[in-house]
Formats: structure tokens, sequence, C-alpha cells
């Protein structure tokens, strides 16, 4: 028996994570959820913590952690994210943070031209430095001459290890992005890296383009990108990006994971959705893809398929929520996908 | 007579100011161009500099510059671009970077829904600090223990006065863009000067974003969208997303502007496309809108105006480059132009 810690969270991500169970209990695997359904905004308001020790100990013991979504409106001037999500991938070294975008449908794709609409890539985002290390603070606070540094961090460590893994998981083509015209320090260090890690991998083709050409490039030619490695910040945009063209944020699933120790953590790359939260119209999509995700990771791949290709079903008969164009709740998306396991 | 100091930098940059220059001058204005074509790649390769101290002054005591392009393949490991582009920014502490983006004809979006094409606002981009501020370094450089920080700095007054500047071109409404929830000194320190700038034009609707919620709502609804205003990076990048979703980079201008001294700098947000520089099929537009930006700034607003008529004529009519789905190379583009005039 393998335990799944399960973080439900805040807004949409209990309704979607409840998705997400219905269809690994389907499965009838030896996969075993252990909920920590306190870990959310309410706990961070009440206790100025929403992950404690003993949770954190209690993840630690398990084979993976499948996340709903964390934020609230009003804990937006505090850390409250920061302690929960970005505790998690740095407190485990979740450096690889792996972000398939795929058209599953070509009726949702937002592009004019029906050549260039189909996209099939997965963003590899650094997920343990950057410019979302933490590493930062504030001189003269709260006066006029307060000044706010984050420090945008990159280690030869960190960089090797994600072009290695973005290599690993390619076929035929990485495309690396960066900004080394204008950032220099870093920009010079993930060039000598890139190089080298090329070097590595001679079977693979390895391009670059600068963050802004890149950005371009996803909506003019999307289906030009296999695998695109880049680092914290930057994944994180071009991966919101490549999901509005593959239909929507509803859709993408995400896997955080720590290539030594094996551990990963799958959530959904939407957020908690507060407007539409406690309407039962979420879209479970993106959790359950995870979910699937998660499955291949700990060796589950014919289960991994099978919800993949229900999920395809699904979207190909129209079967979904309002976000992808159907008329459907959370509840009956997600009867859908079971249905057509 | 006032002076126009040129910079036709590299790749298709001579080749679209050539363009912009011939309009100028085609309007009869008493503006005097003053072209230092040795700053480029050439000059950096034999002297080491580009950009002396002596074309500093040169620009110093001119009204305004044009620039075409700066950067060179050869030089990418190198700080060419830094030197030139971020020295004159910088130097001249042009802090509003500012960028219009319109959809000058339905044609040219990428965008599959009509109702949602539509695309008609600015970027509002922070130009001194942020990411790009040039503050940074490595410890243990070429080692494997070789750690690369650059510092996003973000001050009061910088962020003060780009969100007052935002607040000034915009009529109805503003959205500022940032990370608040991940990166947290600066994040802290731009939403405390939202707060304090929105409160000082009470008359304009002011909302937020997260940077990748903003990107994605571009590609899903630009229309929605009048004035955005964030940081150096994310400026960067959705400037040329904007673009892409407004017919292309080709058609984009932009204004670096001091709103102290008065200085501007206007510049294509286009780079120095070196695969197709030579070949006289550049997309002259964005020079040529950029040439507006300029003439609108120095006070020539009767001609500016007359210049994106024109512009908006020969992209109606389909008398464009290749780009934006034409046939014509750069000088019949310009005349299709100059024609409209
Ligand atoms: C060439 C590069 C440094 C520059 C920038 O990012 O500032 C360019 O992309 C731009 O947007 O003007
Ligand atoms: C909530 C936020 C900090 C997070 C991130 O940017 O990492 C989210 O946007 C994501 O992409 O997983």
């Amino acid at each position: 028996m393998k335990i799944v810690t399960v973080i439900p969270g805040d807004g949409i991500g209990p309704e979607v994570v409840e998705s997400a169970l219905r269809v690994l209990e389907a499965l009838g695997t030896d996969l075993a959820p252990d909920v920590l359904d306190h870990v959310n905004a309410g706990t961070y308001r009440r206790e100025g913590t929403a992950l404690s020790e003993a949770d954190f100990a209690r993840i630690a013991a398990s084979s993976a952690t499948l996340l709903g979504a964390v934020g609230d409106p009003s804990l937006e001037h505090t850390d409250y994210v920061r302690s929960v999500l970005l505790r998690l991938r740095l407190g485990f070294d979740l450096y690889a943070n792996y972000r398939p975008v795929r058209l599953w449908h070509d009726r949702l794709s937002p592009l004019r031209d029906a050549a260039h609409r189909g996209i099939d890539c997965a963003i590899v985002r650094e997920n343990t430095e950057g410019l979302y290390s933490g590493v930062g603070g504030a001189v003269h606070p709260s006066s006029p001459w307060e000044t706010a540094i984050d420090a945008d961090v990159s280690t030869h460590h960190g960089v090797s290890r994600i072009l290695d893994f973005a290599f690993s998981v390619a076929r035929h083509r990485v495309c690396m992005v960066d900004k080394a015209n204008a950032v220099r320090s870093g920009g010079s260090l993930w060039q000598r890296c890139w190089e080298a890690a090329a070097g590595r991998h001679p079977g693979v083709a390895a391009s670059h383009l600068y963050i802004d050409a890149a950005a371009m490039r996803l909506v003019t030619d999307p289906g030009s990108f296999e695998v695109i490695v880049t680092n914290n910040s930057y994944g994180d945009i071009l991966s919101d990006l490549a999901a509005a063209l593959a239909g929507g944020i509803g859709l993408a699933p995400s896997a955080s994971l720590n290539g030594t120790t094996g551990f990963g953590l799958f959530e959904p790359v939407h957020g908690t959705a507060p407007d539409i939260a406690g309407t039962g119209t979420a879209n479970p999509l993106g959790a359950i893809l995870s979910a699937a995700l998660l499955l291949e990771h700990l060796g589950y791949d014919d289960e991994a398929r099978a919800v993949r290709l229900a999920v395809g079903g699904a979207v190909a008969a129209g079967r979904v929520t309002p976000d992808l164009g159907g008329t459907l709740g959370t509840a009956d998306a997600t009867a859908a996908v079971l249905a057509a396991l």
C-alpha cells in the first residue's frame, strides 16, 4: 500500500481534489489517500501557519502528494502562499516542475490559423531557485526611501540538474529560454550550463530563445515546441500562457519532482478561483490529469493512460464544464470521466 | 530647429530607420536628424565599446533619439546590448517605457474568436530598475559552485513614478501586474505604492493581476485592458506578447521617456532580425510608428496623426511586408505610407 498525502487547500481546491480522488478510487489501485484538510487559509488565519512540522513529516513519509490549490484573497499581503506551496517545493527540493500542455481538442484552441493550433509540449520549470527562492528584503521599509531587493539566484548545481531533467523527458528537441542579453549574471551561467548539457545529450536538438521571443513564438507557432526549459519565473509565465493556448488553465496538470529522492507533488496549474468556489462549476480535469501524472510517476502506467483516454473522451464529447464550452458542473464532468474509464 | 539623434544600429535597424527618416523628411518639419551610424556591433568588436562619452553628450544635447535595433549574434555572450540600449535607458533615466499596442486590422489578429480580437492598450514598463538594473554578480565563477545573483530592485521612488505615469496616460483603467504572492519584497512595495497611486487618481479604475494570470488574460480577452503597468521584466514579456496578438512585433513602436527632463528615446519593439537583415523585407512600420510617437512627444501632434492615418491606410490596403501578409519589400511598404501621407 502506498500512501498519497492529499492537500485540498482553498477555493475550488477541495472540489477538484474530490474529483481526482474519485477517479483514483475507481481505478482500484493500492494507493491510500491521507487527507490533510486543515492545510488552508482558515488554519493560517487562526494559527499564523498552515503547514506544521508534523504535517511536513507526514508528507515526507508518504509516496507522493496531491494538492488542489492554495491561496486566499484576504491573505494576499501575507506569506501564506509561500508558507505552504513554496515551503513544499523548497523543503522537499522539488526542483523539476513538469507541466505538459496539450490541445485535447481543436475546438478548444483560441487560435485562428488551423495549421498552427496544435500544441503538445512540456514546460520544464526550475522550481527551487530563481526569483522565487525567497532570498531578499528591503531597506528603509515603509519610507519614501524604501528599496526592495529580490534575488534571482541561479546555481551551477540547480541549473545543470534542471537542464538534464529537460533533456531526459525530451524525445527530439529542447528549447532553453532565458534573458541573457539583459540579465547578465544568471544569463551567463544558464548559457554555459546549457552548452554543457546540450553536449551531454547529443541526440536531442537544442535551441534557444529569449523570453520575450518565446512568449511570441508560443502564440504564433506553438507546435514548434517540444520541451521548453527555463527558470522559475519564466516557467510560471510560459506555462500559464501555453495552457491558455490549449484551451485554458482548467485542463493543465503539473508535477513537482525531486529527481534524487523520487518524491513528487502533483497539482493543477490553476489557482483557487475564489470567484467560482462553491458554485460546483470548477473544471476538475486539471486535478484529474495531475492525478494521472502521479499515477505514472508511481509506476501505474496503464492506469495513467486509462485516465488520459477517459479525459480525452469526455472532452471530445463536450461533456465538460463551461470554461471548456460545456454545460456540466464539476460533479457531472467528473462522472463523464468516470463513465469513460 | 530641433535635433533628433538617430542610432540605426544593427541588422534590420538601419533599414527601418531609413524608412522612418524618409517619413519624417516628407512631413517637412524643422526636425534635423543627426545620425550616429557608428554605434553598432562592428564598432564594439573593434573598440570594445560602441557608445562613447562623446556620443552620449551628443545625444544629451539633442531633443530626442530614434533608434533602430541593437544586437548581434556573435556578441551574444558579451555586454554589447546592455552597453548601448541599457546604457541609454539607465543613463538618461528613461524610466517610462510606453508601448502602445493596437490591432490595426482585424485580418492581423491570430485569435479565432472575432468578438475577442480587438486590442487597443498600452504597456507601461518600468525601464530603469527591476531585474534589468544590472545589479548582480557571481561567486565561484566558472566552477561547479558558481552562484549567480541578479537583483530585482524596486524603489519607492521608481515604483511610484511609473505608477503615476501609467495613470497619467490612462483614460479609464489601469491594471497593475506583479507577482506579490511569490516575490515578496518587491511585491509588497509595488502593492503599497499601487494603493497609494490609485488613491491619487480616483477617476481611473485600478485593478490588479499576477503576471501569470495577465499573460493568460491577454490571450483570452485582450480587449479588457487599457493601460497595463508593470516592472521591467514583465513589461518586456507582456509587450511582446501583446504585439503578437496585434499582428506581430513588426508593427509595435515604443517610447522610453524621462518625465522630468522630457528626453525621449523612440524605437521599434522588434530586434535586429539577423535572419532577414539585408534582404530588404523588414517591416518598416514599427520604426515609422515610433517616429510618430517621437513627433507627438515633441509637440507635432498633427504630423503624428497623419503618420498613423497613413500607416492605417497602408495596412488596410494590404500594402505591407510579408510578416503582415503582404508582398511588399521595405522600400515599397515605406512608399505606400508616403503615398498615403
Ligand atoms: C534587447 C533587450 C535587452 C530589450 C529589452 O528586453 O529591454 C528588448 O527586448 C526590448 O524589449 O526592448
Ligand atoms: C501561487 C503561485 C505562487 C504559483 C507559482 O507561481 O509558483 C502558481 O502560480 C503556480 O504556477 O504554481
